[in-house]
C-alpha cells in the first residue's frame, strides 16, 4: 500500500458465511455504542489498492484466513441508504479511532452518501475465529435467522448476499468451501437444507451430488457403529 | 436533482444490448478524438441520485426510451483500469464540454481511480435511434463480434456483461426483452443461438420454450407462402 488515503464515498461490506451445526451463521460485529447495534465487517477502498485486494484485506483482518472464496454480489447505493441517526451513531465512534479519515460531508457539513460494494465469502466454520477490530465491542458468528439489529442497509445485503449464494451454490459448486476438506454425503445435503431452507429427498440429493463427478471417496468415517457408518468424501483435485 | 454535483470516484457504464438480423448489437458512442475511440455510454452519478436512477438517465438520454430492463452486472475497480493515455484523451474532450466538473486528481494533481459500476439493459432494437451526446462525435450500434478500439476497461465489460446475459437469459426469461412484441419460435430460437454464439436443435429448443409456458400463441405470421407460416408468439401477460 503506498498510501492511506482511501475513495471517500466508496466502500465495501462482506457477508462471511460459515456453516455449522445445520446452521447458516455469518460474522456481525457488535459496535462500541450504547445501544445493541451490529455491522458487517467492512472498511473503506484504499486509493491504490484493487476493490478485490480490499476486500480480500477486510476478510483476512477479520477471519485470519486467506485464499478464501470470495465474490463480489452486487452495490448498494440508495441515497437514503444511510439514516442521519446511523450517520451520527457511526462517526461518533470513527471520528476519535480514525481521526485521519475525513467523514463524508459536504462543504455545508452535510452528510454525502456512501456506496458500498457488496461481497459474499465462504469459509470453513471450523478454521475462522472471528477478530474484532478498533470499532467493534465484539465480533462473532451469528445466525441468519436470528439476526440482532443491523445498521445502515446492512440487513438488505444480507437477504441480497444469501440469494445470491442460492442461485449460485448449484451451478458454481460451491458447498464445498462451507464443508471442513473430508464430508459425508449427509454434511452435503445438510448444508443444502441449510442454505434453501427446505428439505431435499436423500436419495435423489445425494445421486445429484455423485453424478456431478467432483468428489472422490475416501474412507469410511468413525462413528463407534460398524456396519453403517457413512463414506467421507472430498473434492477432486483438479490434477 | 437537487444538486449537479457528482460522487468523484464513481462512474457507471451501460451495455445496451439489442438483437437485430441475426447479430447481437450494442450502443457505443464514437468519442471527439483524431484517433478512433469508441466507449459504453456511461456517467457519472449525481450526489443525490440512487445509482439505479442515474443508470436510468444514462439509458434514457441514450435511447429515448423508458421502461427498459437494467441490472448490474458488476463493478470494475483495477486501479490501472484507465491508463494514462486514455485519461488524457479523456478529459481533453471532457475539460472543456465539462468545465464544472471537476477532474478526479489528488493534490499533486495525479489522476486518482474511478471506480465504475457495469449496468446491462435489453431493448427492443426497433424501437431505439442511439443519441449523441456532447461527448461523442457519433453515436450507434455496433456488432459484438466486432467490436472497434474501446476506451478504459470497456471491452472487459461488454465480455462480463455478455457473460451476464448468457446466465440469466433462461433463468429470467429475458429473452423477450430483446424482441418485438411479438415473435416466431424461430426468432427466439436464433436470439438464443446468437446471444451463446451455437446451434440449438430446433425440436428441442421449440418445445423447452413452449413447456415454459409463458407464451400466447396468436395469428400466423403473415409470409406470402400460405401453409407453411409460422405462428407468432408474445409474452402472457401476467394478469
Amino acid at each position: 500500500m503506498k498510501s492511506t488515503k482511501h475513495i471517500a464515498q466508496l466502500t465495501l461490506d462482506c457477508v462471511i458465511f460459515g456453516f455449522h451445526d445445520k446452521k447458516l451463521k455469518l460474522i456481525l460485529s457488535k459496535l462500541k455504542l450504547e445501544k445493541d447495534i451490529f455491522a458487517l465487517p467492512g472498511g473503506f477502498i484504499l486509493q491504490e489498492e484493487d476493490i478485490e485486494d480490499a476486500a480480500k484485506r477486510v476478510l483476512y483482518e477479520r477471519t485470519g484466513i486467506q485464499d478464501v472464496y470470495l465474490e463480489e454480489f452486487g452495490t448498494f447505493g440508495r441515497t437514503n441508504r444511510i439514516s442521519d441517526e446511523d450517520f451520527l451513531l457511526f462517526s461518533s465512534i470513527a471520528r476519535d479511532l480514525y481521526p485521519d479519515v475525513e467523514p463524508p460531508v459536504n462543504e455545508n457539513n452535510q452528510k454525502m452518501r456512501i456506496v458500498s460494494i457488496g461481497y459474499y465469502a465462504l469459509v470453513d466454520f471450523e478454521k475462522v475465529i472471528p477478530q474484532k477490530i478498533d470499532l467493534d465491542e465484539s465480533c462473532d458468528w451469528y445466525d441468519i435467522k436470528e439476526l440482532p439489529n443491523m445498521i445502515f442497509d446492512h440487513q438488505e445485503m444480507v437477504a441480497k448476499g444469501l440469494e445470491v449464494l442460492q442461485e449460485r451454490l448449484d451451478k458454481k459448486l460451491l458447498f464445498n468451501n462451507l464443508l471442513p476438506e473430508t464430508f459425508t454425503l449427509k454434511d452435503v445435503q445438510e448444508l443444502y437444507e441449510t442454505v434453501y431452507d427446505k428439505p431435499f429427498p436423500a436419495n435423489n440429493f445425494q445421486k445429484k451430488i455423485l453424478d456431478l463427478n467432483v468428489l472422490e471417496r475416501l474412507d469410511k468415517k468413525y462413528t463407534g457403529a460398524k456396519s453403517k457408518a457413512p463414506y467421507l468424501y472430498r473434492l477432486k483435485s483438479k490434477s
